[in-house]
């Protein structure tokens, strides 16, 4: 098969190929970190799935870490990144979670679990994990007991045995608003609940919020944020601080010049599509398919004066990063230009060197 | 890491999990094969990305393939399926394409590459490739040379030492036309211009076609078509007599029964979007999150009496078996139901057997 590992530079890196920029993200993890310093953030490796990467937020000061699945926490605590791992997410899998028991049982990792419903407090007790977190719904019709039965599955918690750190609860259904009033609304009203839960269950932690809330989510002991580490389109339409940093590099495989189009090689399959259709600067994205990127010149400009030709390369900036990386083995990352700083969006240098490669390390289940 | 490989039924193997019905399956391939025997139907790799499942093709009669990626047809060969191998895609990348030029020249696999410009016949003759298609756009804005610039570049190819096999062309904007006259209209008026190229182009071969026009294309001399084996809900809107035989297995993991839902582990990092939702029988699917399906009963009927518990099991039906695929790392194959071959969709039996595991083996590029 081949291997991007041996490629140097961009311009030989075969595509379709994430790249990162690291200039983008030391500026993101910076801006982040000075207001959700060391403990304070529990960044989300469902964001990026890399142990190479929640290593260097580690770097930044961040030593806790949260995930979605079993596999990203038994990954963080095989890569040594297991000091305070919090598992998201409900799971009532009696192999999985007996696995993570056995980590928090040989000291190799600190573990705490989501939980939301007797069934999930039964099912971390069986499996021998030791701490929780009640998992509370606060707006997003997802995961989360109701506020008013948080007392009563953590007296049920304790009553087994189990040490319950406190709260937990995702406003994910205002993160995205992009009017800032009612993202402001939103969150207060959504940590409302959550304070008042909080208020009966006890413990030290109130954990929620995300990368849209950073600066709005003043209720939270600790913040789960991932996408701002490289952010993407969508969110970058919030007018947030953060810059994207995420890139899926592509070479044009064929050029129309009688309809006025080009097709790269970053399809679907190398994307996350359900935000909607990436983006490529200076020109207009038709749409994509398996393995393919159909684009062409922006309104008003000509198909001869747009200039792409076969063989070149583009940067695609996709919708969403966490679907979009989980897609992909490894992340190339390059230096990026600190220069650049005030521009929203660099498009990588063609030459750059590739500095590192982050394994996505962490996808799949 | 959790692996699956030791699960023996759908009753313990981990979710989410791709599910494939053999009964389905193999229902799916006696009726293509009925229409398109042997060597007539070329299965697109693209659709499953498993070497395993293209060996059961290959013993229903079909052993030539197309791909879409140089890693596709590289596993192909390595996994000694490369008796006529079809790149139906273009490559500009000159390491990739001199690897399947080795493989050519050392007897390994008989590799045929589609061609559009001048650009992809240099790179295939640089490459020490052999055989090549003229490409030719039927109509989809994707690849395909323009139909009056076949005859130059059939000849450009010749003057290089290729040889040209024939033309091929995907008539992919109108094979999911849920108008049956449309359809069929729109196939004729693609296929007159790719048989108008092939008159001037020459050599055997006219290839195309899809699951969608898998009965209204009779000019191509070989079918390309891969979503047929396994269907997805999309195509299933289409009244086609093959099946669905592709779910995803989730468990449910919380449930509420105050606004009355349920969550699923099944969420969009575990299905493709592009086409839009999964289905799950007798349920109504609100939306997906990167790890989360969020699903209530359906109209009139109450969270009570819709009856889903947390650890029930669930079938979850994509829309578009592509890149659902290829965000696994393998397929569970349970022996299925023909006795129950004239329903559409027949949910896995929760204690299936997993008689066979089919890797997902050629994932990523």
């Amino acid at each position: 098969m081949t291997s991007s590992d041996d490629a140097s530079t961009l311009a030989t890196v075969p595509t379709p190929a994430l790249i990162v920029d690291r200039a983008v993200f030391d500026h993101n993890v910076a801006t982040m970190g000075a207001r959700w310093p060391g403990a304070a953030l529990r960044p989300h490796v469902k964001a990026f799935k890399s142990t190479a990467m929640a290593a260097a937020l580690r770097t930044a000061g961040h030593e806790g870490f949260c995930a979605a699945t079993t596999r990203e926490i038994e990954g963080l605590a095989a890569a040594g990144l297991g000091t305070d791992l919090l598992l998201a997410n409900e799971s009532v899998d009696p192999r999985r979670l007996a696995s993570l028991g056995r980590l928090v049982r040989d000291g190799l990792a600190r573990i705490t679990v989501a939980v939301d419903s007797d069934e999930t407090i039964d099912a971390a007790t069986s499996a021998g994990l030791r701490e929780v977190l009640i998992d509370v719904n606060v707006g997003l019709p997802r995961c989360g007991c109701e506020a008013d039965d948080a007392g009563r599955l953590a007296d049920r918690a304790r009553s087994l045995g189990l040490e319950v750190r406190g709260v937990m609860g995702y406003e994910g259904h205002v993160v995205g608003l992009e009017d800032r009033a009612a993202r402001d609304e939103g969150v207060a009203a959504a940590m409302h609940v959550l304070v008042a839960a909080h208020d009966v269950v006890g413990g030290d932690v109130i954990s929620g919020g995300g990368t849209g809330t950073w600066d709005s989510n003043t209720w939270v002991t600790e913040l789960q944020a991932g996408s701002f580490t490289l952010l993407d389109t969508a969110y970058a339409a919030l007018g947030l601080p953060f810059r994207p940093g995420l890139s899926v590099l592509g070479t044009v495989i064929s050029t129309n010049a009688t309809t006025g189009f080009a097709v790269a090689d970053v399809g679907l399959k190398a994307l996350g599509m359900d935000h909607g259709k990436p983006e490529v600067d200076g020109s207009f994205v038709w749409f994509c398919s398996d393995e393919h990127l159909t684009f062409g010149p922006p309104r008003g400009t000509s198909f001869a004066d747009w200039g792409v030709t076969v063989g070149d390369r583009v940067s695609v900036w996709p919708a969403h990063i966490d679907p979009t990386i989980s897609q992909h083995e490894r992340m190339h990352v390059i230096e990026g230009s600190t220069a650049s700083s005030e521009t929203a969006r660099v498009v990588p240098d063609p030459d750059a060197a590739i500095i590192e490669v982050w394994p996505v390390d962490l996808r799949n289940w």
